[in-house]
Formats: structure tokens, C-alpha cells, sequence
């Protein structure tokens, strides 16, 4: 079995899951983490266990790094094979909400660079996979960022995090929310690289980033035709530690970076 | 019939209209209104059409104000019966976006206040009726907001509106950015609402505002026991002109009107 289809085999055997248990969420158990934004359910710890335990079988010595408990920390072989990821990527929207904003996202990386990723969206059934050099898939059909040209004409999904990043943000992303055409704020990470893939959104940015947050939705980005990069312009990469992250359709690209303060 | 059960009958007979048009949205007409994030579709006007029809044969002599065309306007006898609408509130997500955060809202006002309100989530299926004093309900069921209690962990929906509004975000709501537990901008305000009548969220954030953007939610936040007033602190009214709008689950009313800069 190949990654990628080691990828959509466990989003497609999973997704059904989530889903319903975000339609029964009002009986999940949730506890908090580190305050009252940020949760943890049984379903995010579910997703990881079973996540673990079918890499360690099929792809044996693997590096695993994922948000919850023991996994969450950079690899000790940065270099080395290394699966990345997050189990409930806005487990804030998945626990309490109208709308289903959070998603699956799993990637497999060596070098550091993700090769294979997928992400699934429970609450629309889509799946999106990608792997390096091969272009990037929703349900089979292929994936192309929008068009958009202009800041002032753009859907930006900024990204405001907790409070921690608010400083950073009222500084350094000042100018682009004075100039940004439509701003969303959705909670999810991986939802938003997702709708940048499809081209439902032309930009996302966030302050500080870990890497189980974007690795899938990088590579799924970048195969349709997207651009990725920290916010002082260098390139991306999984393991550097919390970065700020911009991911966007690459016609916006020079353009928000060179409204964004270093 | 009375009003609310107008309301009731033409959200429940255009809901389905409005969820299929989404899902054929790539089909759909668009025009620009001003600039490129002031969009009209074939949908708006359908469904202003179809309710200035029949409000004009259920209650012949009634004011209508609704968002679209000749409607646009505030009332000629502010304290008559008057009926506000807006057809597609969030036309920009309608249009593109990967999940349905749209609404449709019809409310019936009388002295410049609403007194029977009925906003539509085509996305979800869901429907939210008010009347005065009588409660607020969702698909039958009592609405209650939530009973977070402090800013810092409250999810807040702030919504930036067009870029002419950005200014007014940088200074008087910079401590509301920095300090609101979860921040999010879904770019709609009527779903908003209706959010925060079901305790989805707990306070919605605008800095001008159209009456139709707010006449069914306010009340039906309200009869939810939420609290709804200007960002000055005043109370708020349908036909003040573009007022800033701050609605709430109450609890944390007054600390998101100190936090806001006058």
C-alpha cells in the first residue's frame, strides 16, 4: 500500500465517523486543554489512537507527530519518514456550532516536506487528497486555486487564533485587514487550506502555525496550483517550529506579504 | 392571518428554493451592485419578489423595506406597519464558499420595532421565529442564548463588513480584538443572529449595519434573552440610519461596550 492510499482509505473509513458525531454532539465528552478555547473530545483522541496504530502496522518505524498527548512535539529525525497529524482540526466549531467548519487533515513527510496528504471535511463528505507533483484531487476531480488578483477583490480567511496572537495581529496584520475585499474568520485551519485548494477562498494567513495544522493542507494547496510561505516570505517548512503561515492562489501572494509588517 | 404566521409560511415555502439554488450555484446569474463583494444574484430578487407580492395582497397598504432596488430605502412613515427584508443576507457565501452560511430574513415591524420576526438557514434546513413577548423558537423548539459570561471565552463574531468599515475596526474595536476568546467572521449577519439566539455564539459585533441586516434577529435574539443595543450603548432601532450593532447573550453585553472605543 502506497502513503496516499494509506491517506484515503483512513479519511474515507473514518470521516463517516465524525460526522455523526458531530450531528450527536451534544452528548460528546470534551475537556479543556490549556483554557476554554481550547478542547479536546473523545473523537479527537479516537482518530489519533486508531490513526497511530494502523501506521505503526503498515509502515513500521515511522515518525508520528500529532496534536494530542505524548505525539505533540517536532520529530526527533526531522529528516526521517514522518507522518503528520490532526485528528480534529477546530475542535472548537466541532463541539458547538450551526455550521460543520472542521476537518481531518493527514499527511506523510520525509525531509521534512510533506509528499502525500489528504483532509476531509465531515461536514460536506469531502475528501481531498494530494501527492508531490501529481496535482491535487477532491472526490477524484482535480483542484485548482482561484484567480483572483487583488487584495481588494479577496476572500482572506485571517486567521486570529487565540488571544496570545492578537498583538501580532493588530501590528503586523493591520494593513491587510484594512485592505482585505471580504474577511472571514472560520476557526479551522485545515477547513480554510481546503477552500484554497478549491478556490473558495483566495488566502489564509495565521500568526503562529503548528505544523499538524497545515502539513496536509500545504502540499493539497500547492498541487492546485497555490503558493505557500512564512510570513517574511521564506519557504515553509513543517519542523521549523511555530510559524507564520501564508497560503494562498499565489496571485495574491507578494501582495499580502508585502502588507503584512516583518 | 396574523404576521408571524405570514413569516412562518413564506420561509417554510422558499427555504428549499434557496438550499437548491446553493447547490446550483455555479449556474447562477451574478451581478455586482458597487464593487466586487457587493454581489446580486437572480435569487435576491426572486425572493424579494415573491414576499413584496404577497405582502402587498395579505396586508395591502403595509411599508416594505427590503435590501434590493426600489426597497432600499427607510420608510416614509418610520412608525407605521412596516415590513423589512433581506432576501439573501450573505449573497457573497450564497454565491462561493464551501459551506451554506446564508440566511433569508423577514421581519414585521410597527412604531420603528419589530414585533414578529422569521429568519431562514437554507443551509441547515433550520427556521427561527419570534414574536413579542411570546418567546423565540427554533423549528418549534425554545431558543435560549448561551451563558458564557466574559469576553475571554466568548466566541465572538466580528464582523469587518467592507472595507470602508476596517477604519473603525482598527480603533474602536482594537481591544475587542485583542482580548475576545474565539473570533470569528462567517459573513453573514443574519446567520449570525440566529447563532446567537441558539447560543452557537455568544455575541455579534458590526460597525454599520442595514435595518434589514438586523430587524428579524434582533428580536428573535431577544425573546431568547439576549440583549441587543448600538455600540454607543443606546438603544437600538430599526430606522436610525446605518447603526453600529453589538448583540448579545446579555451576560457579556456591558464588557464588549467598554471594551468598544466610543
Amino acid at each position: 500500500m502506497t502513503e496516499i492510499e494509506f491517506i484515503g482509505r483512513f479519511l474515507e473509513s473514518n470521516i463517516e465517523y465524525a460526522r455523526e458525531k458531530f450531528r450527536d454532539r451534544d452528548s460528546l465528552t470534551v475537556t479543556s486543554k490549556k483554557n476554554a478555547s481550547d478542547l479536546l473530545t473523545e473523537v479527537d483522541l479516537t482518530l489519533q489512537k486508531r490513526a497511530v496504530e494502523q501506521i505503526r502496522s503498515a509502515f513500521p518505524g515511522d515518525e508520528i507527530v500529532a496534536e494530542e498527548g505524548e505525539f505533540s512535539k517536532l520529530p526527533a529525525h526531522p529528516n526521517a519518514r514522518c507522518w503528520v497529524m490532526d485528528p480534529i482540526d477546530g475542535t472548537n466549531n466541532f463541539v458547538r456550532g450551526t455550521f460543520p467548519v472542521f476537518a481531518i487533515s493527514l499527511a506523510f513527510a520525509i525531509h521534512g516536506r510533506s509528499v502525500a496528504a489528504g483532509m476531509a471535511l465531515p461536514g460536506t463528505g469531502d475528501i481531498y487528497l494530494a501527492e508531490e507533483g501529481k496535482g491535487a484531487f477532491l472526490n477524484k476531480e482535480r483542484l485548482l486555486v482561484s484567480q483572483v488578483q487583488a487584495v481588494g477583490e479577496a476572500r482572506l480567511d485571517l486567521d486570529f487564533g487565540g488571544v496570545e496572537d492578537r498583538g501580532a495581529w493588530l501590528e503586523r496584520g493591520k494593513e491587510l485587514i484594512n485592505q482585505g475585499g471580504q474577511l472571514r474568520c472560520h476557526g479551522s485551519a485545515v477547513s480554510a487550506l481546503a477552500q484554497v485548494a478549491s478556490g473558495d477562498l483566495d488566502a489564509f494567513v495565521h500568526m503562529t502555525l503548528n505544523p499538524w495544522d497545515y502539513a496536509a493542507g500545504m502540499l493539497v494547496v500547492e498541487e492546485a496550483g497555490g503558493m505557500c510561505s512564512r510570513l517574511d516570505g521564506k519557504p515553509l517548512r513543517l519542523f521549523d517550529g511555530k510559524a507564520g503561515v501564508l497560503i494562498s492562489n499565489g496571485a495574491i501572494h507578494k501582495e499580502i506579504l508585502r502588507l503584512i509588517r516583518r
